[in-house]
């Protein structure tokens, strides 16, 4: 089987979806791998660094022409989609709940589609193999860097000649991956942090990293399916808002993390908290997207200022942004994932394994996973598909 | 005495010379304090802060009409310096050594002119006084963010579900106040560090920071007057940075900090050093301005990728970036300065006082520092003046 790894065209995108030091790896399972020149650019990865691992260096036309299965970060852009044969198998995080229509025109198409975001993460077996965790805490990680650069004043608690300045006040909204990475690294830093989460068995967690667990009166325990929150109502999440806002304007800087797959992200910081707020504060939005964010007025890849001196940065692909630490990770989890799939050197699908069973999307011709399905099959009797377009 | 506080109007230049919680020390001193409105906003610092602390707000006109004396963060610019009037005095960074044709000017002028870089930096007592000190230390934080920020990896070492990434190794270049703080800051975050300096004795600083101090075979002690490195002969020059080469080409991350006041800074990472570095490398130059760099071809605040794949930062002002600390410092190095000036709620001149005789630039119509008054006698024989030039 050949294995081909293509060059992200989205904006912003600097990861690429196999890293040189995995090749060996997929080699010795009996795959051979061809890589799209200047795939590794944007994450110093050189096409020579490849080569000399033994992949071949192709065109985008011999990829689309030799490969049977395509790696890439996110989705397909429309000039692969379209040069896509009957056969082939493409593997990336697709995210299916958020586009289900992608995954009607790939199986229609005879393509394969296995999607990372489909993995079941609570499965101890799975967890080398999970790009949605190891991608949240690298941008984690950079939100918390972010976040400090963007400050007018020092994480740390600092005492020098000309005085003494105080630690800087972080709250980290969602305490998932991404959450305790951005604690992690605030604490690193020398911040005083506190956190928030629907789910208050996070509070051990939070705690072992060196953060204070704020808890609400107004909203009790939310934990819903595989490790994330569950929706909340409109009752609770204004009464959460309204409570939250007290707690964030005390502090400097506010970094929030609060995404549902495939679902318009909750709103956290309405104008009225950020009203509340102090000028010179900063306010990391990571669950910033097309379909809205996580503080009233994010603008998605942007920095704005408001009126009453918050800056506000719309930041929800940030482990783009560390593009060398975020493919390596991926790259792990593909090839794990890859060699979990693979039986003499050939894909080798299987929907009755648990692992396959969420991640493989589309196969002969049909959309088999039960989440992607189920949602289209809304989508034909008229509901909502929550604003997934086909691109 | 009116004291005035200016509002800045240099590119990029955030920072304001008094902050409000300064405000009472000095009008405990019998000063009285005048606010140009705006001042105080690219650090958030509203005008209102300043009046509930019993400033005067007033525009840019009413304050040259009014001060007794003006205070600045940087040099004055052109719409300032044509308002002064004979018997006003100015305190600020006015940097004489590298525009000694700027003290001339206010000398001819009958403007007082007090220089915070001028302080004796090794008098114990003028400490608290250090600006010079307190932005570097500024500086220097953020410049290991400004660089963790545009690294692809992780300074610290994680372990996760998809592997280890190891920890990055950065090196710093110049072991001042500015090289210290982005030791410290990087070792926060989780980074291996190096350090290099001319001065071998600040060896013991870096270790008990946590960062391993490199020594050349090439170049021994080159510790010059008041805490300085003395220039380097041409030949001392080039076989330190041939020797440094093979250490930058080890590192990922490379924080360049020497300056030497008044003269172009060093060149510590040639063309050849820079095509040695690994692609992903990052390189913040904060020696980086109008007179030149640290690094071969780095440009003042602008980010460049060299052929190779090495991003050069171009980072000679980033204590205006942390507006808020920077500010919060120099503001106390100024009232303490100033206070240590007045005598009844009035300037008391007198060259005879140690500190004094090293801030005081002109006074009653001459240049009476001796250090920039040596600098001028020698531009009126035809030397070179360092390319100084008033604006």
């Amino acid at each position: 089987m050949k294995v081909a790894v293509v060059k992200e065209s989205a904006p912003g995108e600097r990861r690429v979806a196999l890293v040189p030091e995995m090749i060996a790896r997929l080699r010795g399972a009996g795959l051979e791998v061809l890589v799209e020149s200047g795939a590794g650019d944007g994450a110093w990865f050189a096409d020579g660094a490849y080569a000399d691992a033994d992949a071949a260096i192709v065109s985008r036309e011999e990829l689309l022409a030799q490969a049977d299965l395509i790696l890439m970060v996110g989705k397909p852009d429309a000039q692969l989609l379209g040069g896509l044969h009957s056969g082939q198998a493409i593997l990336g995080l697709l995210n299916p709940l958020a586009d289900p229509g992608l995954a009607a025109t790939l199986a229609s198409r005879g393509i394969t589609a296995i999607s990372l975001d489909g993995l079941p993460r609570t499965l101890s077996r799975a967890q080398g193999m999970d790009a949605l965790s190891s991608q949240a805490g690298v941008a984690g990680y950079k939100a918390a860097l972010v976040g400090a650069a963007a400050f007018g004043r020092f994480f740390p608690m600092l005492t020098t000649a000309a005085g003494t300045a105080r630690p800087a006040r972080v709250l980290i909204l969602g305490t998932g991956v991404a959450g305790l990475q951005a604690i992690g690294t605030a604490r690193r830093l020398g911040a005083v942090v506190s956190a928030y989460d629907v789910r208050p068995q996070t509070r051990t967690e939070v705690e072992s990293l060196g953060g204070t667990f704020i808890e609400l009166r107004s909203v009790g325990d939310a934990a819903g399916q595989g490790g994330y929150a569950r929706a909340l109502t409109d009752e609770e999440r204004q009464a959460q808002q309204a409570e939250l806002a007290g707690h964030i304007a005390r502090h400097d800087v506010v970094i929030t993390t609060a995404q549902v797959p495939g679902r318009k992200p909750p709103l956290l910081i309405t104008e009225d908290a950020l009203k509340a707020m102090t000028a010179g504060s900063v306010v990391v939005d990571m669950g910033s997207g097309p379909l809205g964010g996580n503080v009233a007025g994010s603008v998605p890849d942007q920095t704005i200022v408001t009126g009453n001196g918050v800056t506000i940065i719309g930041a929800g692909n940030l482990a783009a942004t560390v593009p060398g630490a975020a493919s390596a990770f991926l790259a792990r989890n593909i090839s794990a994932l890859l060699l979990h799939m693979t039986a003499g050197g050939a894909l080798a699908i299987d929907p009755s394994d648990e692992i396959q069973a969420g991640v493989v999307i589309t196969h002969d011709g049909a959309v088999i996973q039960p989440a992607t399905a189920a949602l289209l099959a809304e989508a034909s009797h008229g509901a909502d598909t929550s604003g997934g377009t086909t691109p």
